[in-house]
């Protein structure tokens, strides 16, 4: 679908243009006020002018085409005009009305299908329904249901936002500045993932944000993912359905399927994309991208602040946040020593005491002494801007600041407040000209700083950014591979298993318990008996051909006593490998993203503190890593109170087989788990195989 | 030390009143535009007035008394100003000047400590030096250094802050009001602990917020802390020192022992203290406490909201945050459901959509509807109030909000904006006149409404408000007990231990080992033998008396051989006990609160997890009782997997003693571990003691 007809398009036309507070009225003011009105048709057959424009009974009467039409009339008028529209050449059209899918009922799905199969048939990319419609500040397009108090807001933040009250609240926050700003409404036609993809493609547009409800076309979005993480354009995105009752919410909201919420913090993790927890967070997180020259070059700060209590929030909230302030090299120490008087003590968060804020060029000469550290990758200066400036060292300040942002080898820089207020707009603008970002207090700031942080320190060489989307729905049915064929699946795969064999007579029980040598585990075959332990079908340790003779008779015996209609496939004989620290690896597949690959220790650490790391399938070796890495347990792994470190590496090769198994059969597995797998100070092996697929493996 | 005619004086004098820009030019600013100017006297010996008003040579030309002398001047000057102020009956003191303490110097520090001499001798409460002065807008003083914008902010916030940059900042934040504002400065002679327990017992102050970087005198602080506790006054503190590099600086900033940062999470649990994470939530926590006028009842909330997107992130945002939205009564969703449009879902958050925005009486009716519902305590209503009013939508809710603010049963009300603005004034100072407090965007405004429900939650009776602060300092010397003693040693405060016993004979061992029963455990007593395992100086499970006898034998032997010069107390035989669920029970005394109990499960948990609860002793039952609770690793007690619930209430016994071991031994005890304490599904048993303290036990 080609978008530009619907985001850049030439000349418009509005139905239900209209004087009157409402979409038609509003959309009309919006647009006098914003747009080169011989761009603009009006339609409306009851007038013959608009607010002093000609209004045209309907669309035919339009001398010459259009690229888009803007309907704000009623659901049932939609589809009639629609058809008017496609005979004018456009192939773009915002509609308003409600009355669709949202509503709930089988009406508004019907109606909802219905346009949707019109829009293909006439090639229309459609925006809505039951949208507040878009705002194209490129090229002054200002199809938008509802007034805004300043519109002249042209940046390069493209913002799209499943929620026309969240799109109306970013547009109306001070000093934010877009692109483009899109409500998307219930994204019939046109969707979430083509709006992602237009702005990440667009050139005008530096950082996308998004307000996100659910995916539709898993495969379209991972595409636009994964080009923005390829050109390192950053993705901001407020993912709603983080706790159970949002998610809930979410999937209602749009009607949208919301997913499991760690599915998307996989998948976000995996193309960079920056999870924001709220609009506040998206606003100012986007506009640090679309303010900062430059990114910095190593994700690290430098706080400087004129007094002591201050620089303890940035040490303190910094920390929360996880942001790194690297210590001061010694020659910056000893520069910031010669600028600051003797009882300052240079540190980084840096208390600069009051001096140098009335003093444009010792202030100058402090920021450039931070910059030049090595160590540093931007600079932070803590300094509540209020709104009504009461005292005079913001002046000396901003100088210096200005002075610095000229150097060639500027650092990135930002401005830090410690109470909230809408900031003096002369100052905010002067400092965010020469590229100085401000931000919100510190809870806020230094969290996205955090975020700017994770983005730098992202490399999408370390992933594989193809992803194993499923070709075909779950069949809903579910196949069970029984514990000796799960390991021996498992086991084509590369991942050790234990030596064993299943035995249908006591002999052969012997000769394989010579075979995968001694000692031995004995088990049932059934896929009738769950509890095998608990009467008596697992006999473990067994040193010799007569125990192993003799268990095979009992746990036979065993099986007929308490099971006597279950089917037996035999007994499984198994070498009995030796304990080592117990693992889990799993897969369970997404129906949207595709298999998502879970590791952790086993025991209270999946079980208490939920310790685990999941990515989504394939994994590169870089990722499998990480994933171990991220886990607090991985201190056993590592040599733990003075044992030898295991064998992290075939810990890895097992992650790896287990990813690309979960790949080459993502449309059949449904589950699989390892657990537990033992890992070694050499190698490991998966002692148990649960796999489940939603039909039989060829 | 009686702050009255420091902080309330009736008249007050200014010593180097000028009308320049600096400490007595701002403050005469200050003063004449706010005080009663037949409350102050000007002292300047180079004028005959100041801004108009009669300037005296010196103090003793002042015709009558005075409470308060604001000294403006060099530090050089004060100690003779202030004998010139006692000798006018002044005892309370103002002093701006640094070039004390804080310099870090010799000659800075003799300067202080002789000004305490000298206020001391005088009795006069000294705020400073190093500090930026106060307003008490009960009374209208305003003996402060800096201009503000807006002075006149009478309310009930009592703020006291030890960073001069931040009191101005808060003071200069939109829509804060005060009973007080004081910033403390270095708090030679009038410490924080003073400033609080002023504010505590001042009828004017609704809650008290604090920014605190160290403590001098914890008793005085406890008290005040227990005071406000038992009449529920609310106190909010940002304490600096939450990192590792805050804490260093805090200490170094203002000169007072920061002291170990969990020990300050402890004592405020204790006491119900709010304790916050940076500026801008002690501002929006305190005003909240001000502008309420009635807590709730339940520390629940009910979320209301004009749109989906908004919803989802109160839902998610709130159970990151930990606010318990609970589900609505079904009466309520009855009546949501007759007021709201069909395909609107009622839940708690509620998606009310747009339709009751413009509609007074709906919206009142959605408001009593949601009120009306058992479960909720307090009402938040999320709505983005701009500075500019584009939608006038809260002109309706306004309106509503104001009438169902007059209904005698009205629960709290909050507003909750989704990004953060100043706010239009108009509306917030009309909303704020009827209750409704105002809040910051989600992540601060929900974390601070937990802060709320934290304090409404707390009940002092619960709590054990006494403190076992030290009456000495610590020795500076170690004693550690041996094993054996460290045991009796608990044993007597009812801790159980193994019966054990030293010998001295193979013979002594045999008859310890039949009197504390087999299996027993062997070891050698020495305090020069550390890892006593590596050399064979333990011997595991022995059964009979033979095998007692020889490892008597084998233990001395093995001790002579590998440490021949080991001072040796004998042969420790201890009747096995059986293991258990491995808890860690400790003491560690802080110099200034006392001893701090600790719990923990052993291994992994507190090792990898720091999974360990933290209180200030005494405990009382409950205490001990939410320590363990607070630990995830309680599910282990309480019936894991299967197993029989362990004996939860002899661990809270065995707390219960560790606590009032720590409590009666609070000069001399530095340490105590009991690390394992086995808990067994019916009692527990400390498998060893290590006590620590810096004097002989008596």
């Amino acid at each position: 679908m080609n978008l530009n007809q619907l985001l850049k398009p030439n000349k418009i036309c509005i139905v239900g243009a209209s004087e009157r507070t409402g979409f038609g009225g509003d959309t009309c003011r919006n647009i006098l006020t914003y747009m080169d009105p011989s761009r603009v048709f009006f339609v409306n057959p009851k007038r013959d002018t608009v607010f002093g424009i000609k209004a045209y009974p309907d669309m035919a009467s339009i001398p010459g085409s259009f690229d888009l039409v803007v309907i704000c009339t009623p659901a049932h008028t939609v589809e009639g005009l629609l058809r008017e529209a496609a005979a004018k050449g456009a192939h773009g059209a915002v509609v308003y009305a409600s009355g669709y899918k949202e509503i709930g009922t089988p009406e508004g799905l019907a109606a909802q299908q219905s346009l949707v199969r019109l829009c293909n048939e006439l090639d229309i990319a459609l925006m809505g329904p039951n949208c507040a419609g878009f705002v194209n500040y490129i090229d002054r397009v200002y199809p938008f249901a509802f007034l805004s108090e300043e519109r002249d807001r042209r940046g390069s933040i493209g913002f799209v936002s499943q929620s026309g009250q969240l799109c109306l609240s970013l547009m109306d926050s001070p000093d934010i500045r877009f692109s483009y700003s899109i409500s998307s409404g219930n994204c019939a036609v046109t969707e979430m993932e083509d709006y992602i993809s237009f702005l990440v493609d667009d050139e005008d547009t530096k950082v996308v944000a998004v307000y996100l409800e659910g995916v539709r076309n898993p495969t379209k979005l991972a595409d636009a993912l994964r080009r923005a993480a390829l050109k390192r354009k950053p993705i901001v995105i407020l993912k709603a359905g983080r706790s159970e009752k949002g998610g809930r919410l979410a999937a209602s909201h749009t009607g949208s399927l919301a997913g499991a919420d760690r599915i998307f913090d996989a998948l976000f993790a995996k193309f960079g994309v920056i999870r924001v927890n709220d609009l506040e967070e998206l606003r100012y997180t986007a506009q640090l991208f679309s303010v900062l020259p430059k990114l910095p070059a190593c994700p690290t700060f430098a706080s400087m602040n004129l007094s002591g209590g201050e620089t303890g929030i940035c040490a303190d909230v910094g920390e929360l946040c996880g942001i790194v302030y690297p210590d001061f090299a010694p020659e910056t120490l000893q520069k910031l020593r010669d600028l600051l008087p003797g009882y300052a003590s240079p540190a980084n968060p840096l208390d600069m005491t009051a001096t140098l804020s009335y003093d444009t060029e010792g202030y100058a000469a402090a920021l450039r002494a931070v910059m030049g550290d090595p160590n540093v990758g931007m600079v932070v200066a803590g300094y509540t801007l209020l709104q009504k400036i009461a005292d005079p060292a913001i002046e000396y300040m901003a100088a210096a600041m200005e002075i610095v942002s000229r150097d060639p080898d500027c650092k990135p820089m930002a401005m830090l407040p410690f109470v909230g207020n809408t900031r003096n707009a002369e100052y905010s603008a002067k400092l965010e000209a020469c590229g100085v970002a401000m931000l919100p207090p510190p809870c806020y700031g230094l969290r996205i700083l955090r975020y700017l942080a994770d983005f730098v320190a992202y490399d999408p060489s370390q992933y594989d950014l193809s992803l194993a989307i499923p070709d075909r729905p779950h069949t809903g049915k579910r196949y069970a591979l029984n514990e000796h064929a799960g390991k021996q699946f498992v086991a084509t795969f590369g991942i050790p298993v234990p030596q064993e064999d299943i035995a249908c007579s006591s002999e052969q029980a012997v000769d394989i318990a010579e075979r995968v040598g001694y000692p031995v585990v004995m088990k049932i075959d059934s896929p009738d008996i769950l509890h095998k332990s608990d009467c008596g079908c697992v006999q473990l340790d067994l040193k010799h051909p007569e125990a192993v003779a003799k268990a095979y008779d009992r746990i036979l015996q065993n099986a007929q006593t308490h099971h006597p209609d279950a089917q037996i496939g035999g007994v499984l004989v198994q070498h009995m490998v030796p304990w080592g620290t117990e693992m889990i690896l799993g897969v369970s597949s997404d129906p949207s993203f595709g298999p998502a690959v879970l590791v952790g220790l086993g025991g209270v650490f999946v079980e208490i503190f939920k310790d685990t790391a999941l990515a989504l399938a394939p994994l590169s070796r870089e990722e499998a890593r990480q994933m171990i890495d991220r886990l607090k347990g991985s201190v056993l792994l590592k040599g733990y109170r003075g044992n030898a470190p295991l064998d992290t590496e075939a810990l890895i090769d097992a992650l790896l087989s287990v990813s690309q198994l979960a790949t080459e059969h993502k449309d059949a597995l449904l589950e699989l788990d390892l657990n537990p797998l033992f890992v070694y100070e050499k190698g490991v092996c998966s002692a148990d195989a649960v796999v489940v697929t939603d039909a039989p493996l060829s």
